[in-house]
């Protein structure tokens, strides 16, 4: 037995890191998706809050993909239709 | 009385423009809007299609504040929840 340290995101308590580095992305995906979540449900109420969080979530864990797609290439999304269709 | 020319995207033809780079910006705002909706349909089916539609043409407006957003500061979204908090 012996003390050892873990890593969490305040957003998310129960999720435990043995990497801090993790545990920052964790954090960040987490913050991303928040404020996506806020700024979702005040343009369109009819969302509600569980939905504008789980579009959210989502586009927080693939933020890089769509960073490139609002960017500039909506194309690059289509790797992502593919994974879905698969799961 | 004279001819002239007016454009528009073929993806929403009954809007017209009198000048071509409007028309432009409008087709690639509707492009991307189309593969976002695609792509969170498919991510959250609960949505529907009219929920992702009106999504997804609310971040295609927006598209250069999401994709700063997605790439690394979340923090510029807040100026649109100022937005729409005042519309």
């Amino acid at each position: 037995m012996a003390v050892e340290i873990v890593y969490r995101s305040s957003r998310d308590p129960e999720q435990l890191f043995m990497d801090k580095a993790e545990a920052d992305r964790h954090d960040k995906m987490l913050e991303l998706a928040e404020t996506l979540g806020e700024v979702l449900q005040q343009a369109v109420p009819e969302l509600g809050e569980k939905l504008a969080e789980e579009v959210s979530i989502y586009m927080a864990r693939h933020r890089d993909l769509f960073a490139k797609a609002f960017k500039s290439n909506p194309d690059v999304l289509s790797s992502l239709a593919e994974d879905n269709a698969e799961a």
